[in-house]
């Protein structure tokens, strides 16, 4: 990070966590300050990846799909980048992060609501990844609370 | 949900996971139909509550903060809507999922660097739950993937 985050960046921000849709003029207006001034900062957060993304939270069970969260503990001294290669282009696999903890890696899948072709997918993605030592499979069913900041 | 949800909503909701603030115009442009229809069917996905949100994905680390995420097993028989009441208000708590699984509710904490910080919170996270069997804390270090659709 070349830019240091100041107040207005987070405050940016904070309003975004809640409505990314907001516009420029409705981010000025919201902090008193000018539309080239936001637009300004927005870009910088962008190109500095302090914004990985901007998106759109759906209720998966509306849309017909399970969200299944699997935490995965790999074997002593495997390597995570591995596993992260070979997962990176399942369609299934939403979201990868590196952890640290309970789990070294944490993945989301979005599948169908069949649970006999769920099972499938997750035994292919575990398939995939021979390091794994223990992973624990959990199905979202609610999204009582979500803010990102 | 009264409406059924119909392929352009699709369609919109993909980009919208890629991009949400892509304007009506460029939604429209993208997927060959008017502003209005898009304009349109967006306000239905909003109302019926298959958008949840549109928000921002940051780097918490670039921010300096840490991401925490926090799989617990409540004791057999235990009531998690009485959990869920517990912890919707705890400002640190950012996400609240409830689960089936290896977990019965999944909750996202940003909190800051300071390990012991980082403890007292969790600490407290875990007294107004006196339900709670078992708890997994993972923390998030990288974000390689995140796509919601």
């Amino acid at each position: 990070m070349a830019d240091k985050i100041n107040p207005v960046d987070h405050r940016i921000l904070k309003l975004l966590s809640k409505n990314a849709r907001l516009t420029y003029k409705e981010l000025a207006e919201l902090l008193g300050t000018t539309r080239q001034r936001i637009s300004r900062r927005m870009n910088r957060l962008e190109q500095s990846g302090v914004i990985l993304k901007y998106t759109v939270i759906p209720d998966y069970d509306a849309l017909g799909y399970i969200h299944v969260v699997l935490g995965i503990t790999l074997k002593p001294g495997a390597d995570v980048r591995e596993a992260i290669e070979a997962l990176k282009t399942d369609e299934h696999v939403k979201v990868i992060q590196r952890a640290l903890g309970s789990h070294n890696l944490v993945i989301h899948v979005i599948g169908p609501k069949d649970m006999r072709e769920l099972e499938r997918i997750i035994s292919e993605i575990s398939k995939k990844v021979p390091a794994i030592d223990h992973m624990d499979v959990t199905f979202i069913t609610e999204t009582i609370k979500f803010e990102t900041l």
